[in-house]
């Protein structure tokens, strides 16, 4: 472990840290997990980042502490050659960047933060259960954005054009999570569903696929990179 | 206005429109005005903007459409060398996107957004009178990050360090619609204060204090670049 230099402090589902954990594995950059409850407000975590929010990214050793996700994926595009993942022209990259703040902001607003809430926080905060009649407008809003997903790689091999960029990362981070949370229904989502299962098969994403969030589970065809 | 070849979708009080104006402004870059409520869902915006938010910037002339505030003004750091607003090494420029996403995400979710609902959506569609202990706690939740701005302010000339940067534009984007809707309290924020008033009197800033949002109107500060 000698050359882990970087400290990612995150929890198993949190949309971002993965986003920024499948960046840091197809830019071949090696990281040690912290395991971060935001919820908790732990007072030092308050104290690395005032925000209260996870990822954030350390290195002891050269005194660096990254916050935001788009700030570290921006860093890393900016500072290792390897897989760019920001890439081509400016208004392609414009492009890229669309797509992951509507996946960031619009998908993680709608559906991502409404199913942790239900799914994760009632039951190991509030100890409630979830409302069903949120679960199912979830759903709902995930299915419109999945029909997007199927408009663009009707047209592209990838999101935001021929090669895989951020906002494929981005897109697969938020919708692995609401997968997790029984967000997703496939069944209609031919593209999609190809779009995703490829990438569920690469190296950076399999190890997302097999950690489990304490007693939420995920439904059975979830880590399965045949589904 | 023959060099205008650029089209901005935007509300006066739009914040994330205000923070691309600034940007704009700055570089020296024309662009007109097209005035867009983006919660009147108009078809042909959402043609331009599935996501149906503001700001979205067009060039005809050239077939660019560009969506969503953060990539629009990553375009033009690329693009146009004058005045950079995200400079410097690495670490810095992850300073300045951290805490544009500071005052982007967390500002926007406890303060803007809330004051925008209470005070404009409540007036403009729903003919509603806002609700006081929501404003009581805007008013409270700014506060805070005006403490931060202090704090930040006492360390470095400039909220990401010895230049201005995009962080300083997003955080008085944000900072003046909060002030516009009667949002901020002054009072106890010397070096707040003195920071705002340096921007206020900026040729990018001043348009913006001119303009004002239908019916709404600020409080007698607001405009007053001496205040």
């Amino acid at each position: 472990m000698a050359h882990v230099m970087w400290h990612l402090y995150q929890f198993p589902i949190c949309p971002f840290s993965r986003k920024v954990r499948l960046l840091l594995s197809e830019k071949g950059i090696g990281y040690e997990l912290v395991r971060e409850n935001p919820w908790e407000h732990r007072e030092e975590f308050q104290m690395l980042n005032p925000a209260l929010r996870t990822p954030v990214l350390t290195n002891p050793e050269r005194g660096i502490v990254l916050i935001d996700s788009r700030a570290i994926c921006e860093y890393f595009e900016e500072t290792v050659d390897k897989s760019p993942m920001i890439n081509g022209p400016a208004t392609n990259r414009a492009e890229i960047r669309r797509l992951v703040a509507l996946f960031d902001e619009n998908f993680f607003a709608s559906v991502t933060s409404p199913l942790l809430e239900e799914r994760m926080k009632k039951r190991l905060i509030y100890r409630q259960p979830p409302d069903g009649k949120i679960l199912r407008e979830t759903i709902r809003l995930a299915n419109d954005y999945l029909d997007y997903v199927d408009f663009l790689i009707d047209h592209r091999p990838w999101l935001a054009g021929s090669t895989m960029s951020l906002a494929d990362l981005a897109a697969a981070a938020q919708i692995s999570v609401a997968d997790y949370l029984g967000g997703i229904d496939w069944s209609q989502h031919e593209q999609a569903r190809g779009w995703y299962s490829v990438f569920k098969s690469r190296p950076s994403f399999r190890p997302l696929l097999t950690e489990r969030m304490d007693v939420i589970q995920p439904p059975t065809h979830y880590g399965d990179v045949n589904a």
